[in-house]
């Protein structure tokens, strides 16, 4: 049995979708179970089911959760009845559990995942890593996106090490291709970072292609890229504000269109949603931890759990755990 | 009478199309002088018009041009017969010059400015901005957007005040709105660096509205945003790249659409365009220089001389060289 741990709180459209939308994927995995983190009456109203309820859905009770105004801090010592502190226990705890869904405060399951959780080979800090789609519908991993605002160039090193395996068990490629974040594609662009990360970089045993720049990021050109969290939030929020603004450019035009015309806008607005619409992918997970964490988005939608779901049986299928110390075993 | 010295070279498209591209300010312009620097016979042939080249146009001959490939210091002690040293020279002797365009080495422009040129105000590094179409028509600019990878929070400081000063001699807002380019609008956002900058600028006689991050600088909301260099490229090619994709995925559907459908579809390419097709633009200036700079991009196209023409006439004519040293004054 593989657990899953999801805190129902953190959406902006409620607990209610959260739960239907996460109820989905028992249908496609035989062996999966479902523990819910909130209220024991809202949850128990939206499964709705009490056969599930006897067999594959569990609840664990409670109605604290942190907010997004408040210190992450305080999960480092306290709110053990908040559902991001009850999560990631149950998480260490349980040895079915395979991972931990919450589209609570990142900052809470930042300093969670590190003092609550524990990281993997001494790791000082976890990434945060966002899988998003790229121009020909495969999967780009950007890491780290906006948990690690001040890097050393040690941590780009794991960010490469782990983003590699993390990549290679979601079966997007078996020698993913990794690329360093900057200015240009020269080897010497870049800033002080970027130039120190890139030569110890060079050393790792991943597929290491080099400098990308903002214009080819977009261009499939690699499975990987590895960023500060300054940076790289900038590059993921920008992706999706453009590609965002040209989907709605489509979505106007099919407002008042000539009938004939919409086929053909329909078919620019999919191949835009393809690329931009990042609903589907709906989190960002940390690694480094000892078991997964996804943090799903406060603009999480009903399909959001579901897809971080197959994101966390396809890791545990592949043994993600054990690959990314395997990984960041190259780095010492 | 205003003169603009032009460097031919550099550009994707080469001599021609920039020559003739700019000779078309000189119709709007009755005051407007342009200098070539370059190959005479290549000038010649292009200008093609024995009465201009009496009057209104003159020629600065020489075959030699810094390459990307070279050091940009070359220009720092050296190469005094290279167009960009010529320009350079040029533009600090002649009383008449009120800017300098380029589609050269950019790091030879950044060098040549400091060394050849001068700064104002005791600066130690001019700035690299772009001035870029944003959703609604409007114009932003971006600084630095490439030249300054590691900064201060000094620098970052400057830039909000020359950015200010640009876009209010742009005509673009009497107080132009400044942000700071961070991960999240909240004050404490950020890394070291910004949150640095962000309480220096606060105290700065700007309209200051505090940190903009990705999913917001397409909005509108500012005029004006201040970055280091490193981040501010990778948000400037990001946009570039997301907005390209943009309108290619409609190009393609005009391709192969119903016939009835073409008229919508251009509509949505024209309303993408507007905002994310960046060669009416084709230009970053240097600012911080005691004179202005502009670099246009490799991939300038017939337009962008005119364009960046247009932007040196409206900085002389709202004196934008004494509204920057008063602006930075501020700063000391």
């Amino acid at each position: 049995m593989k657990t899953v741990y999801i805190d129902i709180y953190g959406a902006d459209i409620g607990p209610e979708p959260i739960i239907r939308g996460a109820l989905t994927a028992l249908e496609r995995y035989a062996d999966l179970h479902i523990c819910f983190i909130g209220d024991r009456d809202i949850i128990t109203a939206a499964v709705n089911d009490p056969q599930l309820l006897e067999s594959r859905v569990s609840i664990m009770h409670t109605t604290d959760y942190v907010t997004n105004d408040e210190p992450a801090s305080c999960v480092f010592n306290g709110r053990d009845n908040s559902t991001i502190v009850m999560g990631l226990t149950a998480l260490k705890q349980d040895e079915n559990a395979i991972g931990f869904l919450s589209a609570g405060s990142t900052g809470a399951l930042f300093v969670g995942s590190i003092f609550r959780l524990g990281l993997v080979c001494g790791l000082k800090t976890p990434a945060l890593c966002s899988v998003i789609p790229c121009c020909d519908g495969k999967l780009l991993a950007l890491l780290d996106c906006g948990a690690n605002m001040d890097c050393r160039s040690q941590d780009l090193v794991n960010f490469a090490l782990m983003g590699s395996a993390l990549m290679k068990s979601l079966g997007e490629s078996p020698a993913p291709r990794v690329a360093l974040l900057s200015v240009g594609r020269e080897d010497s662009k870049g800033n002080k970072l970027t130039q120190e990360a890139f030569s110890k970089i060079s050393a790792l045993p991943v597929n290491f292609i080099g400098n990308i720049e903002g214009l080819d990021v977009v261009s499939g050109e690699a499975e990987v890229i590895v960023a500060d969290g300054f940076s790289g939030n900038i590059l993921l929020k920008t992706i999706e504000a453009v590609g965002k603004s040209g989907i709605a450019a489509v979505n106007d035009a099919l407002k008042t269109c000539d009938t004939a015309a919409k086929a053909d806008l329909e078919k620019v607005k999919a191949r835009l949603s393809v690329s931009y619409d990042f609903n589907p992918y709906g989190g960002a997970s940390f690694l480094g931890t000892v078991k997964p964490i996804i943090k799903m988005h406060g603009s999480a939608t009903e399909i959001t759990p579901s897809s971080c779901i197959d994101q966390l049986i396809k890791m545990e299928n592949a043994n993600y755990r054990q690959g990314q110390i395997d990984a960041l075993s190259l780095a010492q």
